[in-house]
């Protein structure tokens, strides 16, 4: 059946749920996604189906679905691959509009659950109903207030969609993004795609106001001049990032023992998917990292790279790298070297890198970057050590409190509370350079403290990007760069 | 001066310590240091010496070192450098051991301050007196309970060494180590290597039996053909991991406005490092993540990995990452596919990677691991996704504890106690296969939620490794595997 946007916009926005299969035995399918829609403070009604139920979280349980009172938009099967024909009657006769089916065992076992998949498709065709999966782990519609995953992570309404056709490789990068501040605007596991391909998600999001990042994670491509073509359109207007699970032999036959894949896409195929402008990457993580950077920073307009750093060993590895990934790291003019040199000692580097030489003059680190950004010689700034510091302050306070009887505690307090202000007012800082001079500042905290990568302010366009590791930036503006260079 | 194995051990293990130029004004290198060595509970007499203090941490101050009543072996100097020479020479009247020559402002800002340098350490090799600097950030000897480095990082004792040219570099690497858990033998900051270089802290670390992993941080190698001479005979027994700064043209600008490094060794050079057995790395989180693997887990005899996975697309994932590596995925023999099916249902992947199929079994990950090690086919493993699962289940029971009044609290507590025990005895068991199969197992956790990488077990040879990412897991195989077949 043709889907069309409309489609897939009722299935991220239903205004009401059921889940077959419902059930409050801790850790089974039927519990982790009926107990997260609760949970996740759906907004429309929530049916469970359990006949041997009465009430399942609070909420009136139905024997089948069409004992329901009212109408169902979307229906979650969790029930085993045997039984599921005759519930998709049911939910025909009640007139659902989609079916998010968790159940595995169809496609990716064998030809029994090829045939199985292949009555249940042709059947929900007919009645004109939408299928995601089956073999899928759920969806996420931050928009909607529907988080139905089996991981009970519950990502901030933001920019980033993803579509994954993993479903536990999904959910991981959602669980990262949310501890890294990513905001996503939906997540699907597209699963075995036995209806709806990870394509007609590509359709959609491409329409979605919402979404401004598209990830993917795919094993199987299917046409590939079919995507080659539409990504072409899409990265135009919104980056495509993509991992492709499946890339060597090893992958490839781990891949069809998983979601029964067909490997073997070449490299010529993936060189042509590189000239349609979509990124990518081979190490899940990138896909976030360079999500925050995408999501949160204007694109640089060039490759020469201002570097701002508390310590010169720092702005060495980090110009080695930039060079060794194609970025300049240029001479600034004398005039920028005078200006910033006010607030710094005499012995300072004078040169790009600015190295700060552990200043604690609090102005230093903001003009250094201020100066770098407002040179029409570099395209983007990375800022090392600046955010992060406070990690070693929190230790030498630590220390002081211990160990020194003369330097009193509200001295020390005031200490703290200066690194933990300091830091929340540079990111804003950073922020509102992005905003004034349209360049991107990404910054590298050098500390492994659990912060997040992404740091939001009410009302800005841009927010900031902190990173554990110099590479992290350095790849980022990389990317952003390619991306943007084959864009136009 | 020639610097012997007595000399560094001396500078390592003094019996006192004095700091000239303490003081207690917060954030000042005096402080710092001086503070840092008190908080850190070194065991022997600390003599702060300033001549406008009675008491500095409740510690009894000293106008200057010769006042000190008894002996110090290790004099720390964080007064300005135009004073340095004076005190320099009471040390010697006090005939002390070591200088750390904390000050900066010497050979790295130009001419005057070469001389200087140069004054300074003719003097000292003259008086017979260890230098370490100028312009370093300290050294920490945990096994002497000497922390004395800027930031207050107190890492625990350990067999990785680091030194490192760069002050700022080697303790953030040296904090890093600290969050992940990584246990160091000693860490220095060389500096601008006035007397003692890198070469003579690597000749110590050579026969320091504390020590069976050295990592170096140089921005200037002076004689290169020295260096693979030394790295052929050391690298037989001890792995050393290099991050070289300024391998490129930016970034051996960077380095000599920073330590003055004079850039420009070659590739051809480096080739020759990587055929001395010198693991080189550009990235220096790769130092840490390295660090951990070769401390912790027995050498790979092959490349062929075994994967176990709770999820099939982070299987397809590491399987591409390994091929891309070089290293195998080999398919299994019938045998083990028939054990291990006894632990999961009928539809799991019957192959390598084992997909666990997000089984709850608590010995399916346990016989999967075991049966691959056990067989001679496969050389390592890779385990994706055991440790790491709480921080999901605490999610789910997070949930449940809301809007589940069906389900007791006390069987939610158990679950939540259960996923941790669990995740510890796992981590354990894989020490314990380690130890009785002498082939590395490398977990990956698949969550930034802060644990450490390292986790250790008392009397147990080995120690459990848990990677964020498996890429990770990935590299530290494929360089462990390059550092035994150089060797060999």
């Amino acid at each position: 059946m043709e889907i069309s946007f409309k489609d897939i916009e009722a299935l991220l926005f239903p205004r009401s749920v059921a889940v077959i299969g419902a059930t409050n035995y801790f850790g089974k399918w039927g519990q982790l996604i009926t107990s997260n829609i609760v949970a996740g403070n759906f907004r429309g009604p929530i049916y469970p189906i359990n006949p041997h139920k009465e009430y399942l979280f609070g909420l009136k349980c139905y024997k089948s679905i069409l004992e329901v009172p009212d109408k169902v938009d979307l229906v979650f099967v969790t029930i085993p691959a045997q039984r599921v024909m005759e519930v998709l009657k049911e939910c025909a006769q009640k007139r659902v509009k989609s079916i998010l089916m968790i159940t595995s065992g169809f496609g990716e076992t064998g030809e029994e659950g090829k045939r199985l998949q292949r009555e249940m498709v042709e059947f929900l065709e007919r009645e004109g109903i939408l299928l995601v999966g089956p073999n899928t782990m759920g969806l996420i519609s931050p928009y909607a207030d529907l988080y139905a995953t089996g991981p009970h992570t519950r990502p901030k309404k933001g920019d980033v969609a993803f579509v994954s056709q993993s479903g536990n490789l999904g959910n991981q990068l959602v669980f990262w993004a949310t501890q890294q501040g990513i905001g996503i605007s939906m997540f699907v596991g597209s699963g075995n795609e036995g209806m709806a391909t990870y394509r007609d998600f590509l359709l959609y999001l491409e329409r979605d106001p919402r979404t401004r990042i598209i990830v993917l994670y795919l094993e199987e491509i299917g046409d590939g001049r079919d995507l080659v073509s539409m990504a072409k359109r899409i990265t135009q207007e919104k980056p495509i990032l993509l991992l492709k699970g499946g890339r060597t032999k090893a992958g490839g036959k781990a891949a069809a023992t998983h979601t029964g894949a067909v490997a073997g896409e070449n490299r010529v195929f993936r060189g042509a998917l590189r000239q349609a402008g979509i990124i990518e990457v081979s190490i899940p993580s990138e896909l976030l990292e360079l999500s925050a950077a995408f999501s949160s920073v204007p694109l640089p307009k060039g490759n020469r790279i201002g570097i701002v750093t508390l310590g010169g060993g720092w702005g060495v590895v980090t110009s080695d790298l930039c060079e060794e990934m194609g970025l300049l790291v240029p001479e600034i003019p004398e005039e920028i070297v005078r200006t910033i040199g006010r607030y710094l000692p005499d012995f300072w580097s004078k040169s790009n890198p600015v190295d700060l030489v552990g200043t604690r003059d609090p102005n230093a680190p903001l003009v250094a970057v201020e100066e770098l950004l407002r040179w029409e010689g570099i395209d983007a700034v990375i800022v090392l050590g600046i955010v992060g510091r406070k990690d070693v302050v929190d230790l030498l306070v630590d220390s002081a409190k211990r160990i020194d009887p003369d330097t009193p505690p509200e001295f020390l307090k005031r200490v703290d509370e200066f690194a933990q202000n300091y830091e929340a007012s540079f990111a804003l800082r950073m922020v509102e350079f992005m905003e004034a001079y349209e360049k991107p500042v990404i910054g590298v905290s050098l500390t492994t403290s659990g912060e997040k990568i992404v740091r939001e302010f009410e009302g800005k366009r841009y927010r900031g990007v902190f990173y554990q590791s110099p590479e992290q930036a350095v790849r980022s503006l990389k990317r952003m760069l390619e991306y943007k260079e084959r864009r136009t």
